[in-house]
């Protein structure tokens, strides 16, 4: 084998060795499009979207390995050689901290064979170095050394493959998409109102993992609308506003949400209110129309809490550069997989992985301070309640949904323009998403 | 959103929303159809008809949801508002009892997002309320309320979808085709059986849930002949006569028969013996030709058995209208998923649902009077074990076929013509079934 | 049913009784062989090959039950009547010993209606009486009673079918092709090596089923190369030497090898290296040019080894013909499914059966002289832990592997030309056994 020739193979043949498109994929593609096409506007989807091995393929394709993920924060990997470990569908990611202190994602598979390269959650390496052959990357995925490869090996051509990865203010992104789409927009808002949570100087107090037996859009779905939250989410309702909408929303609520804007407004300064939801129901997400698929706001909390715990009372010092406890929550949303609410004291992320078509990965974490301390400056058993219950009632709701779906007698439904609107914007955003050309 | 614009798209929708027939789904039923012309008469089935996804498929269609199932027992759901709910492959079923005392099956999937409404085995209700959104649904499923759509949306449009229903003497027969089968013969011919034996007022003394790892036809096929209870059954052979056929009944075992015949004759009163199996064998069933797919008839015990219990001493008070513990064992069974074994004193319901390709969901009852009670009038150690051995037995049977005619090695074989007729006539009604056009 | 027409039937039946190639399955060998003449010599295989099931489906058919497959051993059925049962694939077989004491693989699986007949692992019988319906099979195969079917039928159209079976000096090889490849020549050269070592008057001390979440191929390529030893085994690394290479192996190792051919020889006596491996590396195999799927070689021991135990000290005693401890390595390997490392004290065989295109289920026995005592003559605490920790090591690595393999992002990658030879030729016999016409 002779090495120059064998690297100008190489390239040529790492396409050549990829599944190529076969004629029955493009049936299918054809088939999901004339499905797309059918679907009634402002109605939910038909059920094949919800559990059908061909939709969720396309999917992982259109959706999962175009966009842009949320993978984590960069308080989990403060160190060159932090890393940790996620999985996209069937596609295994390291991110890590470089040398340079730069945060890379780099495919967990071994040019050589294939092997994973890193099988722990989390951890902390100066090299990678494949477990099989002991095949030697650097931290940037360069292949640094393959022992017992012929020397003519042009080890340029072996690098980890990498995915693209961006730093929004300690919320890290990524994007498996060969030509991903413009992240700057996104990044700039979301920046702006992440940059005073300090997510950077957070760490993380507790992070827990659900295997949600609902398809990924279903668990969407319900987040895009409080239409369920009254008699499902007892905690979440005492604390805010949104279960409320345009058609149930008495003169009183109005009232309170102004006499609430106006308290975070004297308490934090003027001018801090500008991107506040000053009314009743959910701001608008997303909007396909505008190309938003990324959105950031915050939202005042009734009177007596400051923070999103079980008695509104604060459960942890102030984040980031908070001066005071009234600054209303912070909600930061990226399509397809993460949401963030986070008050003057505690951030909760939470993300979506998509594990089959009908099961979802889902972690929750819940971030405080650097410097506070366990048993000193917070407890989880005041921390966590909110959320854990507010979450696992939903996994719980989408569960339920996907087993009526399953059903040969389900059919779409209407959503109500009042109260779902947001969930028929984001079936929208999913058929477009789906019927484009994708990235990868 | 218009509401008489909007009813008048909904219904247009509601067809355009299903999966649409696609050309590989016509390939898929000829390729069947083939197959089944393909089946040679007398002999077993092609292995894939136990154990491929598309056949599987195939039988839900045109046999599962074209044809009348066993549900349960009236009383089971005696007061307006109970109700029992179950699964015909993955499609969830509420049967409920309603305010007019009438019985019916409603799919258990609500008409906005699809969600399931009863999420427990058996409950009580007077709204059937989803838990998602609280579309409220009466109990014979009109929607009376979907708080937070527009008001435009026209309620009567969203009903709860129904299935049939029939209540044949307190044995709940359940239909999901649009225009189900006659069952007017059915009905009249199970009733004149069932009528003394009072299941209205019985009650269920115990039920257990078998998950069986073998497809429905499998277990069928077992029902349908005793050639396998001299070895497998010693239990079910020391009370009963049908493991004799045509071509090994010695002239005792006749007279043993025709002996028992006239016992009953005499202690229940002339003519009541009309439809009594008179000789040895199993009585003929199912008659394709005659298009039978239902049948009971009276079948004597041995001498000494009074009941199909462990040594056929009576073990529960008399059931229905009975005057004497001497009534022959009632048969019941209707295709694709009943049979019933009643005695003098008890009765027991098989029913099955199909879960996939090669596992089956059944569900065995016993059955009292109303008025007995446990520990003074019955003791399920006595009132049990007859039939829970001898349905045990045949469940591992029917896991080893399954696993035998998975191998590439298996090839259908010869029924017998002496012991097997009626499973033959089982698999041609079958194929008649799978390849009719479906009723849904 | 007339039992000389019914006899001429049955043959012709049985044909159209079997799964008809369908359109689609000659669509899929086409895709199949395109996909495999795309593969590119000397690199691993696409992602495909490891994970799909089609292609799993053709290995069932062009590799699995077209070869010869390792059985088992026969002094586990030393007497007429006892067998032990295994499954290829979906394929259940039985391997029993009959009355004039041959050994016979017989299809699991009854030609009435299909069921399993023997269920245990392993026993011993006089008849082979089918629990279902008590057809009686002679130890030959031959159907001898079938109580309850027509006088007509012709019993000798009904034997469970046969697969091929022959004995290695104690190694029991199987086909279940209809016409199997030649097999003379593999059983000359392994009858040669294995003769010494006396299978046949071995026990069985210890066997252990593993079930490995790897694609059958994956273990083989793991097998066919000692490039991952020097990490991954270091417990095997201290016996041997072909964890050096070509490329890699100093002089001093050279003359090590050299001193430990050279201590054989005259302990063992003169001639006996003849197919001795005698330089670094492992031995060539398989040979697709060649045609060969089988090879042996004896494999020197480092200085103060004589076994592949974890001091390289005796743990059990001499096997065979042995007269001295000094006899280097025994090792044999088959393909699709059989190698075995033999020591003068024990041996081990190591077995594979493909489960599914993930799944593989793994058997690894050790073999000692059947006249030796645990507790007395050996303990398994000596016995088991060399093989035990390097088989375990290795089902760990191809799991990882598997993990990795299942990304979009996985390219096949280059085999070491000096470490991984084998890997590339295991690859070429492959692709040549799926895309060559089927035996079956």
């Amino acid at each position: 084998m002779q090495g120059a020739q064998h690297s100008v193979r190489t390239s040529a043949r790492t396409n050549r060795g990829r599944p190529r498109p076969l004629p029955s994929a493009d049936r299918a593609d054809e088939r999901i499009a004339a499905l797309a096409r059918a679907c009634r506007p402002g109605w939910s989807l038909p059920g094949q979207f919800y559990s059908e091995e061909a939709i969720y393929r396309a999917d992982l394709e259109h959706v999962w390995r175009s966009g842009w993920l949320f993978a984590g924060h960069t308080c989990e990997i403060p160190k060159p050689g932090d890393y940790f470990t996620l999985e996209v569908g069937a596609d295994p990611v390291i991110v890590i901290r470089g040398e340079d202190g730069a945060i890379r994602g780099l495919h967990n598979v071994c040019r050589h064979r294939g092997s994973l390269i890193c099988t722990e959650p989390a951890g902390h390496s100066k090299r990678l170095v494949c477990p099989y052959h002991q095949w030697t990357y650097g931290l940037d995925g360069r292949l640094l050394a393959c022992r017992g490869m012929p020397e003519g090996l042009d080890k340029s051509h072996f690098p980890l493959k990498q995915a693209h990865v961006r730093d929004v203010d300690g919320l890290i992104y990524l994007s498996l998409a060969d030509v991903p789409p413009d992240f700057q927009s996104a990044h700039e808002m979301i920046s702006s109102f992440a940059s005073p949570q300090g997510f950077p100087k957070a760490k993380v107090a507790k992070a827990v993992d659900y295997l949600v037996k609902a398809n990924w859009k279903l668990i969407w779905e319900n987040n895009r609308e409080c239409y369920h939250c009254n008699v499902n989410h007892p905690q979440y309702i005492k604390a805010n506003f949104d279960h409320y909408n345009a058609d149930d929303t008495p003169p009183h609520i109005q009232e309170q949400i102004t006499a609430a804007l106006l308290r975070t407004e004297q308490k934090r300064g003027s001018g801090s209110v500008t991107a506040t939801h000053k009314r009743s129901g959910m701001t608008i997400f997303p909007d396909l129309e505008k190309n938003i698929w990324y959105s950031a706001n915050r939202t005042p909390l009734v009177d007596g809490y400051v923070t999103e715990s079980m008695d509104g009372k604060q459960v942890a010092p102030l984040m980031g550069g908070y001066k005071t406890a009234h600054i209303d929550t912070l909600r930061i949303r990226t399509l397809p997989n993460f949401w963030n609410h986070s008050s003057c004291d505690h951030g909760v992320s939470t993300r979506l992985l998509p594990v089959g078509p009908q099961l979802t990965s889902v972690r929750v974490w819940w971030l405080v301070n650097a410097g506070a301390l366990e048993g000193r400056d917070y407890e989880l058993s005041k921390l966590q309640p909110f959320w854990q219950l507010t979450s696992e009632q939903d996994w719980e709701i989408c569960e339920r949904q996907q087993r009526g779906i399953n059903s040969s007698a389900y059919a779409p439904g209407p959503y109500s323009t009042y109260k779902e609107y947001n969930v028929a914007s984001f079936v929208r955003w999913y058929l477009q998403s789906l019927t484009s050309p994708k990235n990868i």
